[in-house]
């Protein structure tokens, strides 16, 4: 790596938006890849982004944007992929540079709905990126807090160490702390599931259920995220660390959760077309509990929490029936 | 234990109240003391507690009431304690008659600040109850919550199982799911120590801390409430399950909490004093940051937070300060 890498973030939306901020506080030029060239047009003219996290202002002198993506890869010895799951595939697929030499660090959700791989071990695998230079940026962290400057914690995961800690010194700021972790697989599906268990949550209350449900509902989801995660990928991790249950708590209890708001409407009897049609951002939770209730067919863990989220989105079970059964499978 | 035992509950704040209610589901009748000889008139007369918890309706003919402590005491082969940790001292020097043949179930959450003792052990040392007939009915329960009825679970600790069989038996209805424990000292700990972690996070949003630091701030208090109790009784436990995590995410999160309220006015600027009186129930936290902080002495656990709600409450520290400072030690 070289002693000053160029670091270019990849996705237009709030969390790539927060990520671009948090560098411009360390780095001279920040590369800043958005598939709209109309969005690049008018943050250059109007020093913000126009759809997401618009209150962050930008020194346009310090960002290299552009809408081609390979031009954006050249650029970069480090890129951040901040785009959602669901069209990760397709920006990936325009890519035609290689990416084998880079580093690699993403700060998305979910799973890559078409592979089924979290995206750690897509481009390991699609894309040949090393294990070694790859590396995940979780939070606990809504872009929205990012954007007002409240003091917030990330863990930045990587095999290699040194990587990880490179990347945490360029998103230290006075409100932005960073921890290293060397579990890229464990945090990465934390980011995923988390997403199910706010959408849970968020359903729960549109059910009308109440603070002392969702507090058990919060305990059985860590329990049940333990347990996929061990499967899935068996190391010596602390559940309860920030990355993990601080994440989780963030996405189930914050008002700035998308995936709680989706679950709301859900719960208040909306259509998941309906739900979806009103809200203007992508709810990850959506896509990641069909990833995951896939991905436990053939790793069979107790996961009654996925279980019921996955019946209500995709079987179009009535929700009030789903978590009055769900009630008695929790404790 | 006799087939059907006579049970009695001792308080009349909240979550007594709630007590009363959820027994009135199973029982035909229920013993209700509270020292206010006013209240008992009132709820003769009304129906409902005049002051906690109003909104609960009881049938009068199912309540045996008294203020007379030791009344009380030999009516029933069952007490539950429900009244502030603060004043069990003073309830408790009334009684005259014999506790040792009693079951006694502690629902107080809470060190006994004159022995520094948790309830249960407070009963075991001070009245000669034994441990196999001591238990601990907790959360996460917000009173409030079981006035309305909505599904509430709660953990019914004993050393004897099947008096916590029984007592969850008593206490189960269509709105409260029950689970059984051995872990009373860790319940208890638990029930205590969550009220510190959901002042500091009152704290933290009355200095205007937001969403991402409280959850970093959730998931490093339930790491130093596992430290701290494996401290003080190390034994197999799950400190995600609801009687502990869940416990503590209630009372963290939740707009009914009166410790996270308190808290909250202190993070604004208002004095401990000024706290208190406007605020007309005790905040619980109050008196276990310093039971916990001065247990904390000889135990010498790393527990940033329980240290730095102390220097605020007691040694009158700069509430801004103090958090800037534990920014610094919690990940």
């Amino acid at each position: 790596m070289s002693k000053n890498p160029k670091i270019a973030v990849f996705g237009g939306g709030s969390w790539a938006t927060a990520i671009v901020k948090m560098l411009c506080e360390n780095l001279e030029q920040v590369g800043w890849y958005m598939r709209n060239q109309n969005a690049v047009d008018y943050i250059k003219e109007n020093e913000h982004n126009p759809n997401y996290l618009s209150s962050a202002e930008f020194n346009v002198d310090q960002l290299f944007l552009s809408s081609d993506i390979n031009e954006m890869v050249r650029y970069a010895d480090i890129l951040i992929f901040a785009i959602p799951s669901a069209f990760v595939k397709v920006e990936l697929d325009k890519i035609t540079e290689e990416l084998s030499s880079k580093i690699v660090f993403s700060a998305i959700k979910g799973i890559i709905p078409e592979t089924g791989l979290i995206v750690g071990e897509h481009f390991n695998k699609m894309h040949n990126v090393p294990l070694e230079n790859i590396g995940v940026i979780t939070g606990p962290c809504h872009a929205e807090e990012v954007a007002m400057e409240r003091l917030s914690y990330l863990t930045i995961a990587s095999k290699d160490e040194e990587i990880a800690k490179v990347m945490s010194k360029y998103l230290s700021s006075n409100y932005i702390k960073t921890k290293i972790s060397d579990d890229i697989i464990g945090t990465e599906y934390a980011a995923m599931l988390k997403n199910i268990y706010a959408m849970a949550a968020g359903m729960a209350h549109g059910l009308g259920y109440g603070d002392n449900f969702q507090a058990v509902l919060m305990s059985n989801s860590i329990r049940e995220m333990k347990r996929f995660i061990k499967k899935v990928h068996k190391m010596k991790r602390n559940i309860n660390n920030s990355a993990y249950l601080g994440d989780l708590l963030v996405t189930g209890y914050s008002v700035f959760s998308r995936n709680r708001m989706f679950g709301n409407m859900i719960g208040k009897g909306y259509t998941v077309k309906s739900a979806m049609m009103e809200m203007s951002m992508i709810a990850e939770g959506y896509y990641a509990s069909k990833s995951a209730y896939l991905l436990n067919e053939k790793n069979n863990i107790n996961t009654p929490i996925i279980d019921a989220v996955y019946q209500i989105l995709y079987l179009n079970k009535n929700p009030k029936t789903v978590f009055k059964n769900l009630t008695n499978l929790i404790d």
